[in-house]
């Protein structure tokens, strides 16, 4: 049992190998970042739920009065495997005072909560009056994962403190984790909240939140690969914007217009992943440093073929270019046009030539963050597994 | 009948697609590029020979008795469906003076021309005392094709001159090309002049300078394409040198290394010609300017697979970086790792931005020639014909 405060963490999510192929029955990778969300969630004195996402500039509170009434209007039961309808987002929205097309993300993250923490109540048990601080590594809108790793943060913190789920940290122990049944509780909440937000997503992101390391995705089957090493790498924002929808129209397009061409690109991108699988799956049982060369090869030609099938911009060529003048090799990870590009780091990568890159891509007007991949997914802190940064920023209330 | 002189030229050869692939059985498309080399083949009264080569220090003469004493001395008779044997080659250099390992341009133009002079004349009859003069617009050693374009002029000079075949320039007639029955011995010919200076060619280069437009290779199936328009094009010679050898076995390593991911990549390449070819026969007939869009993105994805199969080199990506940013799209041609690469021009590019981009390609140590693809193969010329450079070095005796 919980006592008056947990804090869970979630990583965020980068795709490694088969973005937009995905979209054509291709296998894509996806891996977790060891960029993480944290929750903290405190049981509080008032009748009251608070909830705070300082990042999206949520502070919204509501009495739990008021929450046990707006829970009794829904005609619907809530369920774990049932989608939100538009009928009980259009009342959320209504209760919450947001508009009816609002896209920001402090109106979904809002709804998202007020969703997870009605549905879960209903089907699991009252959720106490707590107080819920939310603090993220993450950006939010660049590919990264963001709203799944808050949403699993969510589901995790509302299933312990409804004691839907065991609070498995012992004490003296720094960080804990819970069963495989646990884990798929809380995955398919988050994939609910997942829902609130993006509509229709394809489950990758919460299932990478949920149990971190790597999985593979085909054609809606996700299977998570069995031993996963930690990576690091170097994940860089160009900052340039991007519309994820118009590179997954203009691919197709592509594809349409020269199939005979495309067509094979895709089933190299298929082998890529597949490839890479092995390589990830063959590394923490016989680390040698020669599979670094391989995932490497592997970056460069797939770089080469997402800017065959449209997806590359000239930031990311300069990312490329500015990584490869340092020994680095990088590719696009998500929708490319913009967004987020990867670069994998050796172990014997010096700490120089790292700081040498990541000095010219901030000087391109790149944001840059230094960390790996293959992290471990949703996690319940003791305090003393936490940095001096995530608790300070915890510390906020 | 010729009477005292005969100016013939043969075009220079590119590879438009399929370089690397074809040597994995697929398609490659080779095109006639309009940077020629001439030869000006004249009756002189001495019984001599006299072969001036200037762009590679070629200056030889040899008396007509001596030439006939080592035609007597050759043990196998001469054929154009024979290869050269290495005792005749042997024999040649013993004659010439040349050294046994020897592989200067200026001893296989000189083995090359011994070998067809005496091989020519044997099979069709004498060749009179006459003096050769070879000029080029050609760079030697640059994977254009300049070989073939010399033995192509040999071939046609010689046979025209034996009367082999006729002299189809007719007074006040510009130029005059050959039946399609002389083409087929020249080009059987120059073959076997190729076979003296590469060993064993492909006889795509030969087949392209005898006549010229553009042509499909695929396994030793050499077939011309139908019509095909003149395109106009930047040629560019990073001058950074490169082995074919040596990257055609990189190749073949990475296939072998990555069989899935590669083989996908070979076929794509040869939809990549094949949809090149379809454009290439279908723009004469309806010069639309829709085609030019489709021939620039065929250029781009096959510089990508280039690239993801090894063949590309900093000096490349930046060839393509500086005419990308005028607009241009650009690919190496042929075996890549710095060489040649082919930009293409529309027919409303800008002059103001073909001189800039050349003028940018120049800044960077490169050279630089605006010509054209699809130029007609080897050309009987009478003096009007010739441009005023062509006359000119042609006049030097």
């Amino acid at each position: 049992m919980w006592e008056r405060s947990v804090v869970v963490s979630a990583p965020g999510k980068a795709i490694l190998h088969g973005e937009h192929a995905v979209v054509h029955g291709k296998v894509a990778l996806a891996v977790a970042l060891d960029l993480r969300t944290f929750l903290r969630l405190r049981r509080c004195g008032e009748r009251g739920v608070c909830v705070r996402l300082p990042g999206v500039g949520v502070v919204r509170s509501w009495d739990v009065p008021s929450l046990q009434a707006l829970r009794r209007g829904f005609a619907a039961d809530f369920d774990e495997s049932k989608s939100p309808s538009a009928e009980q987002l259009d009342m959320l929205k209504e209760f919450a005072g947001i508009a009816a097309g609002a896209s920001a993300p402090e109106s979904l993250a809002t709804l998202a909560f007020l969703y997870m923490y009605l549905a879960i109540s209903a089907k699991h048990g009252d959720v106490p009056s707590v107080d819920i601080l939310v603090w993220s590594e993450l950006p939010t809108g660049a590919g990264l994962g963001s709203s799944a790793a808050y949403t699993v943060c969510l589901a995790a913190a509302l299933l312990t403190a409804c004691g839907a789920i065991s609070c498995p940290l012992k004490e003296g122990e720094p960080t804990a984790r819970w069963t495989e049944e646990e884990l798929a509780l809380i995955n398919r909440w988050a994939f609910q909240g997942e829902r609130v937000i993006h509509g229709s997503p394809s489950g990758v992101d919460n299932a990478v939140g949920t149990w971190g390391g790597a999985l593979r995705y085909q054609s809606g089957k996700i299977t998570p690969l069995k031993r996963v090493p930690m990576l690091k790498i170097l994940l860089t924002n160009t900052k340039v914007p991007r519309s994820t929808k118009v590179l997954v129209a203009g691919v197709k397009e592509k594809i349409l217009k020269f199939p005979a061409i495309m067509n094979p690109v895709l089933d190299s991108i298929d082998a890529i992943s597949q490839e890479c699988q092995s390589v990830l799956e063959a590394m923490p049982a016989n680390p040698s440093p020669e599979y670094y060369p391989v995932l490497e090869e592997l970056f460069d030609i797939n770089q080469h073929h997402l800017n065959v099938m449209g997806a590359g911009h000239p930031s990311l060529d300069r990312l490329c270019g500015v990584t490869a003048s340092h020994g680095l090799h990088s590719k696009l990870t998500g929708a490319g046009g913009g967004g987020c590009g990867i670069t994998l780091l050796r172990p014997d990568t010096s700490p120089l030539a790292v700081e040498a890159a990541k000095r010219d891509l901030c000087a391109c007007g790149f944001e840059c963050w230094e960390t790996s991949i293959g992290a471990s997914g949703v996690t319940l802190h003791s305090s003393s597994s936490l940095s001096t940064q995530v608790l300070h920023a915890l510390a906020e209330s």
